[in-house]
C-alpha cells in the first residue's frame, strides 16, 4: 500500500473528531473517549453524534454525520454490527480522512466476518479513507489529548505525557504495556491498538509515530506480520533517529503459534525467520510486555551500553555472587578493575571489603553511609565498565537511600555510560527512579536488559548492506521438486560452487564423462521419483575404472526397473574428499522471503537447534560470526589434529546461494544443498548434492 | 560431625538467652534482639549482660556471664573483636549450649581471621558448645519469639508467623528472602543466617527446622557446600515429610564462582556436580531469591503439579498466546480439552470465544462478569489439566475481581490440582492471594514455577536406590596417570565391559595374542609418556596377518626411540566395529564424590554442553532418560537408515563404571573411558580405551 504518510498523521493529530454513537455516560464505550479528550485537553473540534440528545457530556450533539458543519478529519465508530458498517461507509462517502472502528464481530469471528470486513475496507480505500480496526480499542495521544480509546486503564493508572510510544495489535496488551510503563515511572505519549488491522497496521503507525519529536522509544506488540515492508521502513527510520524499536512478536512456540492463529488468524512465519528479520533490521525482540517495559526503562534512562563488560558494586557479598552469575548467564563479562582503581578503593573501604569487580562494600555501609558516595565515583572512573550495576539487596532504616540515589545520578552523569540499580524494595526503587536511574527488581532482569540493549547498539552500528538486483536463470522446474542434476546445474549457473559433473544418457556417456573429469567419480541415477537414492543403492561412489562405471549403471538400472520408475539419466560427478559436511538451505518465507540456514550436513540435519539462520542481504563475515557459535561450527578451526577447514569458502557459498535465491524471484519455494563438502583451508567448499522446490 | 540433634533444637527453642554486649538502645546490634524478643513474646528467660547498666530495655542487666543465676542455654555474642573471642570462650567454659557469634573479622577477612576462628571453634567443640557464626546475623523463630537476629528487616516488613523456613549463609539474603516472602503475603516462621559456618551449617539447621510441625516449605541460600552428608540428610527428611526443600546455590558461573570464593572462600565443586547432587536428593534448585519465593508460593498455596499439562484461561487472546509460548519454553504442554468440555463452554461463552486450550473468554468478560464463574468450573472439571492457569492481564473498573477470586478458590478446591493466577496489577494479585491462590506477575514466571514443582514431585516419586558396598581391586597406580593397559585391566576386573585384549612384551607375543583373539586386532604401544598415541603413529588398526603385526610393532618401536621414551609393552586388542562412539567419564568431586558423565566420544568430547551428568547411585533407566535428551543421544535410536544401537548396554556400562568408581574409594581422581564403542542393538557397548588418574 502506498498511502501518503500524511493521512496517518491525521490519526495522531486530527483537527476534528466525530464520535458516532456518542454517549453521555463516560463509562460507556461511546462516552469514554469524549471524557478522556476533555480531561486531557484536546483542542480540536469534537462532534458527538447521537440522534436522541441535544448535548453529550456538555458538548453539543449532532443527529447524524450529515448534519455536521464540516467534514471531520477523524471519526470514531462506536456503534455495533451492521450499524458500524453503515457508519463507516457514510464516513468514507463524505470524505472523512480516517475511521477508528471499535465494533467487534469481523474477521476475528470467522469467514463471514472476514467477508464483511474486507468489503467495508475496500469501499473505504476506494474513497481514500483509512481504517483503524475493526475490533480496535482505539488510539491515545497524550501529547495533544486526541484520545479515541475506550480503555479503562487510563482511569486506573494516571497518565503522564512522556517519551514512550506503545503500538499494539491487541487492545489488552496496549493497556497492559501502558500500565507497566507507568508502574515503572515512565511517561507515555502514544498508546495505540490496531485490532484486526483491516487496513492500518502497527508497523505503519509506528512509522508515523517516529515523526513525533518527543518520542524516544517505540514499543510494539505483534501477533502477525502480514507485510515485512512497513516494519522494515519503521525500523530504518528508528535507527536513523536513534530511537530503540523494541517488539514482542508473540507465538514463538508451536503452542503459541496455534493460539495466535485462533486469535487473529495470523499467517505463520517460522519463528526463526522472525528472529532473522528482527536482527537484519535492528529491531530488539522482547519476550513479553514485562521485558519490553524493562528494556524501555534502560533505553530511556541511560545511554545504550557500549559493550558487554559490567562492573558490579553491592553492599552484600551474596548479591555480588548472584549478580556475577546473572551477568554470565546473560552473555556479559565481569572484568577486573585497574590496579589504580583498586588501590583507591582500598583507601576508602574497610579492610575486609572486596576492591576488585564485583566490588563488595559490605554491610559496613550501614554504620558508614558515606562509603557509597566515596566508592562509586572511583568505580565509575574505571574504564573497565561498559555498564555499572549497583545492587542493593538490603536498605531501609539506617540507610540514606536518597543520598545514595543522588550519588548514583552524579556518577552516571560523570560516566556517560549506563548506571543501573537492582533493588526489590519499593522505596529504594522509587528513590533511584526519582533521580532518573533505571531500576530492576532482579539481577537477572537487569543483566538481560543490559545485554539486549548492547545488542541493539551493535546492530545499529552494522553498516546496512544492499545487493544489486541480480537476475537468476529460469528456475529448473515449474512446480514441485527438481532432480539433483537440474538443481546442480541451476546453482552452478547462478554462481554457486558445485561439484564438477556431467549428466549422461547411458553407460557409454558415463564412461566418457569419467575420462573427461579425470580421477574417481560418483555415479548416481537421476530420478525425481526416488528422493533418498543411497538407501536404494542408486549411488556408486569412488569409481575409477571403466568396468566399475558400467557395472554401476547396469546395477542402478536394475534397481529402477524393480522399483518401476524411469531415470532421466546418470549424474557423473567428481569425488570431493573433505574434512566436514555441512548443509546450506533456503526456505522462502511467505512474509520475509528467502531465509538461509547453515548447519550440520549429511544425515545429521536433525540437529535443528544447531543451525545459523540468516536473512539476506548478508555478507561472509556475518555467516562466519554465526557459524562459529554452532557446535558443528567449532570443528571448522580444527580440533586435536584436524586441519583447519575452509570456513571462508563455506561462508561464500552461503552468500552466493542467498543471492541466487533472492534473484530467483517468487517461484522458488526452497533449496536444499546437502552436503556441502568443506575442504582444508584454501581448498574450497563445494555443493555435492542439491534439490530445488518450486511453487 | 556427629553432634546430637538436641543441641540444635536448643538454638531454635532455648529456655534462656544471655546477650553479651546488651544495649539499652534497640537500634544497636546488642539491643535489637532484646527489642525483638519482647515484641514477639519470647517466654524464656533473657539475661542482658552489660557491666555499665542496672537494666537494659526494662530487663534487669547482669555485670558478667559469671554473675548469672543459671547457665543460659543460648548466648548471643554481640561484642566485637578479641572481646567476642573471650566471651565465646567464657560461654564454652561455663557450659552454655550454643553461642551465636555476631562479630565479624574472622575467616572472611583472610588467613589470620581463619586461624582465630578455627581455634575458637576447637575450644567450643571441646567443651561441647555449638557455634553459629561468626559473622552471623543471627536466628529468628517467630513461633516462640526467640529472635537473636539484629536484622532491620523485621522492622521494615511486619512479621507474620507462618509455614516457611528460611536458612541462609548470608545475612543479607536471609533478610531479602524474608522480605520477598512477606511481600507475596506468606507467613514466615524461621529466618536463620549462619555466616561463616565455623560450626553450625545451613544444612544442619535445615534438618533441625524440619522437625517443626508448622514448617511446610524450607528455603536455603548456599554459597558453599563443605559437606554433602548433612544436606543429604536434610533432603531425605524433607522428602519423607513431604516438605519441599528449595535452594539457591550461588556461584553457578565462573564469574560467580570467583566472586563466591572471595566472599566466603568457598570450596568450589563443579556446578554440574551440584546440579546432579540436588537432583539425586530431590532438592529443587532456584536461581535467585526471587525465584525461591515464587516456588515457595506455589508450593504453599497448591498441591504439587502431577504432570506437565497446563490449561490456560484468559480474558485476553494475546495473553493466551503469550502464556502458551511461556508454557512451551518451560517444558510444559498445552493439551486439547475434551469435546464435552468444549461443548459445555460453548454454551456459556460468546460465539467468538475460543473453547479449546488456551481458552479465551474474551473481553466480553467486562460486560458479563458472570462468564468467569460459569466457565472456570467447566474447565477445572476437565482431566486434561495438571495445572490450571488463569491469566488476567486487564482488570479494574467494571470487573468484580473479588468474585473472580472466590470462584477461582472454589474451582481449586474442586480440582485438587494446582490453580494459579497471572496478574501484574497489585489489586488483582491481592484479591486472589486473599483467597489463598498463588499469583505470578508474568506468564513465564508462573510456568517456570509449575515446571519446577512438577519436577520436584517426580523426583520425590523416584524410589531411592542404594548400592551394596562393593569393593574394587587396588587402584592401578598410586599417584598420577595409569597406562591404557592398566586402566583396561582394572576396569575389566571391576566388571566393566572392556575390549578383549592382551598385553605383550614383544612382536612374538603380539602375534600369539592375535592368533588367540582371532580376527583383526589393534596394536598400540603402552607408554605413559605419550598420551595421544594416534597422533604419533603409535596405533596400528585392523591388523590381521603376522607380517602386519610385526611391522606395526617395529614401526612403533622406532617412533618410541625417536621420542626417546620406552614402552611398557604392546596392547593387542580385538577390533570393535560399532555404530557410535561415546565417552563415559568419572570425576571425583571433593564434596560429592564420583560424578559420572556420558557424552559424545572420539575427538568430539569438546561438546561439553552436550553431556549427561549423574551422581551415583543411579540405574540404567536414569542413564537412558538423560542420554536420549542429548544431541548425540538422539542418534542411538537410528536415523535415516542407521540401525538402532545398543543404548541399554551403554547405560549398563555407565552404571558399572559408577559402581567401580564408588568402590574404588578415596585414591581415585578420575576415569576417562573414551571411546566406548556402541554396537547395534543386542551387541553391546565396549570400552576400547581408558585412562585412570589417582591422587
Amino acid at each position: 500500500m502506498n498511502v501518503p504518510q500524511a493521512s496517518l498523521a491525521k490519526l495522531l493529530s486530527p483537527a476534528s473528531i466525530a464520535i458516532v454513537g456518542a454517549s453521555d455516560n463516560p463509562d460507556k464505550i461511546g462516552g469514554r473517549p469524549i471524557h478522556y479528550m476533555r480531561r486531557h485537553g484536546y483542542r480540536g473540534r469534537v462532534f458527538p453524534i447521537n440522534p436522541q440528545r441535544e448535548s453529550v457530556q456538555g458538548e453539543r450533539a449532532w443527529r447524524s454525520l450529515g448534519d455536521l458543519p464540516e467534514v471531520p478529519e477523524l471519526a470514531i465508530i462506536a456503534v455495533a454490527g451492521d450499524e458500524a458498517v453503515r457508519a463507516t461507509d457514510a464516513c468514507a462517502a463524505m470524505g472523512v480522512g480516517a475511521a477508528i472502528v471499535i465494533a467487534a464481530g469481523f474477521s476475528e469471528t470467522g469467514a463471514h466476518g472476514r467477508i464483511l470486513q474486507d468489503a467495508m475496507t475496500r469501499r473505504a480505500r476506494a474513497a481514500g479513507m483509512r481504517i483503524v480496526g475493526p475490533n480496535s480499542q482505539g488510539l491515545a495521544n497524550f501529547g495533544n489529548g486526541a484520545i479515541t480509546s475506550f480503555s479503562t486503564m487510563f482511569l486506573e493508572v494516571e497518565p503522564a505525557d512522556g517519551p514512550v510510544a506503545v503500538l499494539s495489535q491487541s487492545g489488552g496488551m496496549s493497556a497492559m504495556m501502558y500500565g507497566l510503563l507507568r508502574q515503572r515511572g515512565m511517561g507515555v505519549r502514544h498508546v495505540h491498538a490496531t485490532g484486526n488491522e483491516a487496513d492500518v497496521t502497527v508497523a505503519e503507525l509506528a512509522e508515523a509515530v517516529l515523526d513525533d519529536p518527543e518520542v524516544r522509544v517505540a514499543l510494539l506488540y505483534l501477533e502477525s506480520i502480514a507485510d515485512a515492508g512497513p516494519l522494515a521502513r519503521a525500523a530504518a527510520k528508528a535507527r536513523e533517529r536513534g530511537i530503540p524499536l523494541i517488539a514482542v512478536k508473540a507465538g514463538r512456540s508451536s503452542a503459541g503459534a496455534r493460539a495466535a492463529a485462533s486469535h487473529t488468524g495470523a499467517l505463520a512465519s517460522e519463528d526463526r525467520a522472525v528472529d532473522a528479520f528482527f536482527e537484519r533490521h535492528a529491531i530488539l525482540r522482547a519476550r513479553d510486555p514485562q521485558e519490553l517495559a524493562r528494556y524501555a526503562e534502560l533505553a530511556l534512562r541511560s545511554p545504550l551500553p557500549g559493550g558487554e563488560r559490567v562492573v558490579i558494586v553491592s553492599n552484600s557479598g551474596a548479591s555480588c555472587v548472584l549478580a556475577s552469575d546473572a551477568a554470565e548467564a546473560a552473555g556479559l563479562q565481569v572484568p577486573t578493575l585497574a590496579q589504580g582503581t583498586q588501590r583507591e578503593l582500598a583507601r576508602h573501604l574497610p579492610g575486609f571489603a572486596t576492591t576488585d569487580n564485583p566490588v563488595d562494600i559490605t554491610a559496613a555501609l550501614l554504620s558508614n553511609n558515606g562509603l557509597f558516595g566515596e566508592a562509586l565515583p572511583i568505580i565509575a572512573g574505571d574504564a573497565a565498565a561498559d555498564t555499572l550495576l549497583v545492587d542493593i539487596p538490603v536498605a531501609g532504616r539506617g540507610y540514606d537511600v536518597a543520598a545514595f540515589a543522588r550519588d548514583a545520578a552524579a556518577s552516571a552523569r560523570q560516566m556517560q555510560r549506563p548506571l543501573v540499580v537492582v533493588a526489590w524494595q519499593d522505596a529504594v526503587a522509587r528513590a533511584f527512579r526519582e533521580e532518573g536511574i533505571a531500576v530492576f527488581a532482579q539481577e537477572q532482569e537487569a543483566m538481560q536488559a543490559v545485554s539486549a540493549l548492547a545488542w541493539l547498539r551493535r546492530a545499529w552500528r552494522r553498516p546496512p548492506l544492499a545487493w544489486p538486483a541480480g537476475s537468476a536463470g529460469r528456475l529448473p522446474v515449474r512446480k514441485g521438486m527438481s532432480s539433483e542434476a537440474q538443481a546442480l546445474g541451476w546453482l552452478r549457473d547462478a554462481g554457486v560452487a558445485v561439484v564438477e559433473h556431467r549428466v549422461c544418457g547411458d553407460a557409454d556417456a558415463a564412461v566418457a564423462a569419467w575420462r573427461e573429469l579425470g580421477g574417481a567419480v560418483a555415479v548416481k541415477a537421476c530420478s525425481a521419483d526416488v528422493p533418498h537414492k543411497s538407501e536404494h543403492g542408486l549411488v556408486g561412489l569412488g569409481l575409477d575404472d571403466e568396468a566399475g562405471i558400467r557395472a554401476a549403471v547396469a546395477a542402478q538400472r536394475r534397481v529402477l526397473d524393480d522399483l518401476g520408475v524411469g531415470a532421466a539419466g546418470w549424474l557423473v560427478a567428481r569425488m570431493v574428499p573433505a574434512l566436514h559436511e555441512f548443509a546450506v538451505g533456503v526456505n522462502v518465507d511467505p512474509v520475509f522471503g528467502p531465509v538461509v540456514m547453515v548447519g550440520a550436513g549429511g544425515k545429521y540435519v536433525e540437529s535443528l537447534d544447531d543451525v545459523a539462520v540468516l536473512l539476506p542481504p548478508f555478507d561472509e563475515a556475518e555467516v562466519l560470526a554465526k557459524v562459529v557459535t554452532l557446535r558443528i561450527g567449532r570443528r571448522l578451526a580444527g580440533l586435536r589434529g584436524d586441519a583447519p577447514a575452509d570456513a571462508a569458502a563455506l561462508a561464500r557459498l552461503a552468500v552466493d546461494l542467498a543471492k541466487a535465491a533472492v534473484a530467483a524471484g517468487p517461484g522458488l519455494r526452497s533449496i536444499d544443498v546437502n552436503p556441502v563438502r568443506v575442504r582444508a583451508e584454501g581448498q574450497g567448499a563445494i555443493a555435492v548434492d542439491a534439490l530445488i522446490e518450486c511453487a
